[in-house]
């Protein structure tokens, strides 16, 4: 066999969840890694103290787009990742792969942005790691930060939690942050002011596990693979159907023109600062309320419902009446989104 | 200013050491990373329940070499990191960066091999992320693990706890994990049979801090940069000398003959399965038994001891009577070695 790794493997969906459940996730199998949620969660007392635990690693291209940079992106991220656990983020690691060469002046612009985002969200980076590899082995910087919260949600919270009349939540406008960094990279001759989204979302979580408690079923932020990609593994770990009103997401124009010059699905672009929260029925209208009065969630909007048949499958109700199935990202149109 | 980051920025010496010292930590300072150990500790509940938090990327080159693999240096490397905190190791995160056409079977291999060194040391890999970056920027596979471990000593341990009077030991011999990697990476003609030291130093620590309790003053593990580099360390932290018996230094014959070819110190070079413990005076003879005792301290020795002047400094006393200062490794003779 002579099966070799592809971009489409780094995409965030299809491929990416076919590597990850082909070659990680058997290997590594255990009841924690096998949730396959944002962050593991674990008990250390064997009780009431529960953690989550996550990681993510930043390749971006390039290092600073309209709106943000690696730095800021890679300290959101995981706040973000923790955040969706029901977790309060409390401490941050920062390891970075620079290549020769690189300029240490950006290299400290990147570190300031960090720990702005750092101190801005009540986090703080505690330890460290710096590497160097030869030019031409790396790009410039890639960035990995873990992270440990302290959980809050003391109740089934995640992909498998999903239940039949559950409504489907989006916190605001869905591909900024893939599109912002399109733009960034191409000189493409679209007239736009779209920036990526990226922001800590752990206080609009507060805010939604506070009131909205146990009927909070499940959070997920749609980073890599967009909105569809996300909604598709919550429909196959919950062995559910998800039904969505399209013209209820809400997409920017500028990202919306963009998608249609370049042929790209808004709902398969990357967010960066953007969660899909699903909750029980009766809940739905005060986490709107809830997520609209929020500075993160403003554009905030119900954007389908779950029912139970067919398990595992997300569909579209189009604008003129049709309906379409939403599959995850297949192949990778923007490589080193995040 | 036109500073830009050269290989030595990642030899673990003093470069590394200076853009640590220079650009990371005032940015990102807070008392958990200030303490500059190999992990940050800290506690959730504002007592009892203390816990490790560590991190590092692992980039070496050539990826499979003598006595093991990236996979098995990512696993034990975190794991000894929190140890050296006093913690006991139990998840890790894994973070891999993939490189388009990077064969499968290789990453299966190393996905094995790191899920092998887990189940030994009895740690899980709980969460993780996959990324890939084009071919020509990055090279094969590069790994980040965090790791986070409930600490188990209750009494200051860490490099700013040397007090005058007390004794350095070292688990084993120095420089094996460097010169395995030079071999498998030159084909020099030096007929050695040198193998990584690549080991979980968990057990072994757990045994001295159950034994040693709080006559156990600090552990290190003198990674990139070697021994000489980790006691400049310790003696910058706490303020104190630290004067050691060239001879007693354990050196396997091989890596003293491949140093003697290559020009190279075997106290700068890279450890991967080795400690070094600072004990009070009266714990040294039993540390040392208790290391002997153990199938990762055979070779261990007593190789020096602390004083109070000059502050900072490191000093080797020669076997020809004569003495000389151990410096921090400067430059990187052996760039990218884990
Ligand atoms: N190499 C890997 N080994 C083990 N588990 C992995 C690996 N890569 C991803 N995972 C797991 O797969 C799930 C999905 O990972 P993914 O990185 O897509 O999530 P995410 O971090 O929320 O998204 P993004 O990386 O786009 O921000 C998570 O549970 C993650 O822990
Ligand atoms: N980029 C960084 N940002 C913040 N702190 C860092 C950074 N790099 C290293 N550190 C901190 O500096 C100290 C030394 O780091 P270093 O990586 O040399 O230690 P180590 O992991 O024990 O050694 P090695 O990486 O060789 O295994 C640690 O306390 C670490 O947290
Ligand atoms: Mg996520
Ligand atoms: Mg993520
Ligand atoms: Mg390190
Ligand atoms: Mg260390
Ligand atoms: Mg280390
Ligand atoms: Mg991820």
């Amino acid at each position: 066999r002579d099966e070799r790794i592809t971009l489409s493997h780094g995409s965030g969906g299809k491929a990416t969840h076919n590597l990850i459940e082909g070659v990680f996730a058997p290997a590594f199998s255990n009841p924690l890694l096998d949730a396959m949620d944002d962050a593991a969660v674990f008990s250390l007392d064997g009780g009431e103290l529960q953690l989550a635990f996550t990681t993510d690693t930043y390749v971006v291209s390039p290092l600073f787009f309209a709106g943000g940079d690696i730095g800021k992106l890679a300290v959101h991220g995981t706040i973000n990742d923790l955040a969706m656990a029901g977790a309060q983020p409390l401490y941050l690691s920062a390891s970075f792969i620079l290549e020769e060469g690189f300029p240490i002046a950006e290299l400290r612009r990147i570190v300031a942005s960090m720990q702005e985002a750092a101190s801005a969200a009540g986090v703080a980076i505690v330890t460290g790691d710096t590497k160097v590899v030869q030019r031409g082995k790396g790009d410039g910087v890639f960035i990995n930060t873990a992270g440990v919260g302290l959980r809050r949600a003391h109740w089934p919270l995640g992909q498998t939690c999903l239940q039949p009349g559950d409504v489907v939540l989006l916190s605001g406008s869905a591909g900024d942050h893939g599109i912002a960094i399109m733009l960034a990279r191409e000189a493409l001759e679209i007239e736009t002011e779209i920036q990526s989204d990226t922001a800590p979302l752990h206080t609009l979580v507060a805010a939604l596990l506070e009131t909205i408690g146990e009927r909070l079923h499940c959070l997920k932020d749609p980073t890599r693979g967009g909105v569809a990609t996300a909604l598709n593994e919550m429909a196959l770990a919950s062995e559910v159907a998800i039904g969505l009103d399209e013209q209820a997401i809400p997409v920017h124009a500028g990202v919306r023109g963009a998608c249609e010059i370049l042929g790209l699905d808004p709902l398969t672009i990357a967010n960066e600062g953007k969660l899909l929260a699903v909750v029980a029925p009766e809940a739905a209208e005060q986490a709107l309320a809830l997520m609209r009065e929020h500075p993160l969630g403003r554009e905030a909007a119900i954007i389908g419902s779950v029912q139970a048949d067919p398990p595992g499958l997300v569909f579209l109700r189009t604008e003129i009446g049709g309906m379409r199935v939403l599959d995850m990202l297949v192949g990778d149109p923007l490589p080193r989104i995040c």
